[in-house]
């Protein structure tokens, strides 16, 4: 399955000039033979509009999820999201997967939510794992600051996801999770990891680009600059099989040592 | 604290010959102002010696030990060591480390053993932290393959280590180890991990060099080459202190979610 990595900021604050840019992006997405195109966390609203994020904040199953479901439809192929999600009173910093047919395959709430501004207007999600199968893998959803905890990932490894999908916002001067924990999760985890991140200067934020989609030795099949950019990479499933046969980490594992982490 | 990391494989099959290599090592690294000198897994015997491995194996408190003890003694610093141990009938991979004083201040054996070789020679260990206090840091134990598992390193954060001493026999073509996978094992953690490899062809290996002492912010701060070679970083405790301050990882884990990893 071909992957497309969005990396934009979209226009902070306008969900309606989102859903356009995400359109066209699926559009030239699907015009590259993707199957899944991928946007950032918090994509459909923006990530630093302060207040503004419980004002545009909705449910799974609101407008935006109808208009990225019909542009999935339209274009033909699966598009993973971030959000903020309204559940009643309640905001959590989400990413939604939905597919070409624009069914809505899986919601997943950030569970590690990082630093003031986070934990002041989102609720941390309880699932750490949320799965759909797309494309012959198991496809796993993560946000930002979750991919950097390796329980977290391991659990994802665990649980068969084949291909980790991370919309992220990450800022200055964390580039080297981009550059190397990405990398290292895949290939400790034996999986692909399609990292996605936002750009430029946003409220007190500089996002730092570098998106990346590592596969399970290791390597970066695709990384983005700094500026906005639409990236590819494949993701083999048969890969994914043949690598966990090669280097057996998930077998090799010795659980009874690892009490303390729980 | 200067951290001495002897690169080198010393003379397989000899333990006089690998005592004397360490002795040489511990004058060069002492008058050099390290505090502590860290040497291979399975110096003391070398790596890829057979049959050779139950033969030569010791008690921890063995002949070799007192040797190591005597060399730290005389030069005035730490030394750990890996080496084949015997306890009764039952062989371990382990690694050892003595004071500036001469007392064995940690015995560990390795958890996590690699490949057929392996499991034909040795029998794993069960203890998965095993730590010292030494120059102001807690210092903890590991070889080789159990770096590669981030729940065993995670579990050694949880319980303080702030040095990770870690003697190695890393093959081709598993660079990326040493390369990537140790300065993040260090950023996840908010540790330094003096990571200490072999070099050149033994048997059916071939050793990679690249030992590698790594800072929590992901720094590699020293990095050997592919040739024997003494390399020098030094370890600062408040170093530790203040990035856990900074970069607050074990404070923003949720063990409740990571059941499945046990």
């Amino acid at each position: 399955m071909r992957i497309a990595l969005l990396q934009s900021s979209g226009r902070p604050g306008s969900v309606v000039e989102n859903l356009k840019v995400l359109d066209e992006a699926a559009g030239r997405a699907a015009a590259a033979g993707a199957g899944l195109l991928v946007a950032p966390e918090m994509f459909l609203t923006g990530y630093a509009i302060g207040d503004d994020i419980a004002h545009l904040a909705e449910p799974a199953d609101g407008d935006s999820a109808d208009a990225v479901a019909d542009l999935a439809g339209r274009h033909g192929l699966a598009v993973a999201y971030g959000y903020p999600e309204r559940d009643g009173e309640t905001v959590y910093n989400s990413a939604q997967l939905i597919s070409a047919d624009g069914v809505r395959l899986a919601n997943y709430r950030k569970t590690h939510l990082f630093g003031c501004f986070e934990r002041d207007h989102f609720t941390p999600g309880d699932q750490a794992v949320v799965q759909a199968e797309l494309g012959g893998l198991t496809v796993g959803l993560m946000i930002c600051y979750d991919v950097e905890f390796p329980e977290n990932v391991r659990a994802h490894a665990l649980a068969g996801t084949g291909l980790l999908v991370v919309p992220t916002a990450q800022m200055h001067p964390f580039q080297f999770v981009a550059e190397s924990m990405i990398p290292v999760r895949a290939f400790e985890n034996q999986m692909y990891v399609a990292y996605v991140n936002r750009v430029g200067r946003e409220g007190e934020f500089e996002f730092v680009g570098l998106s990346t989609l590592a596969g399970p030795d290791g390597v970066a099949r695709a990384r983005a600059g700094r500026e906005e950019e639409l990236v590819f990479a494949d993701a083999d499933p048969a890969f994914v099989a043949a690598s966990r046969e090669a280097n057996p980490y998930l077998k090799d594992r010795r659980p009874g040592l690892y009490g303390s982490l729980v």
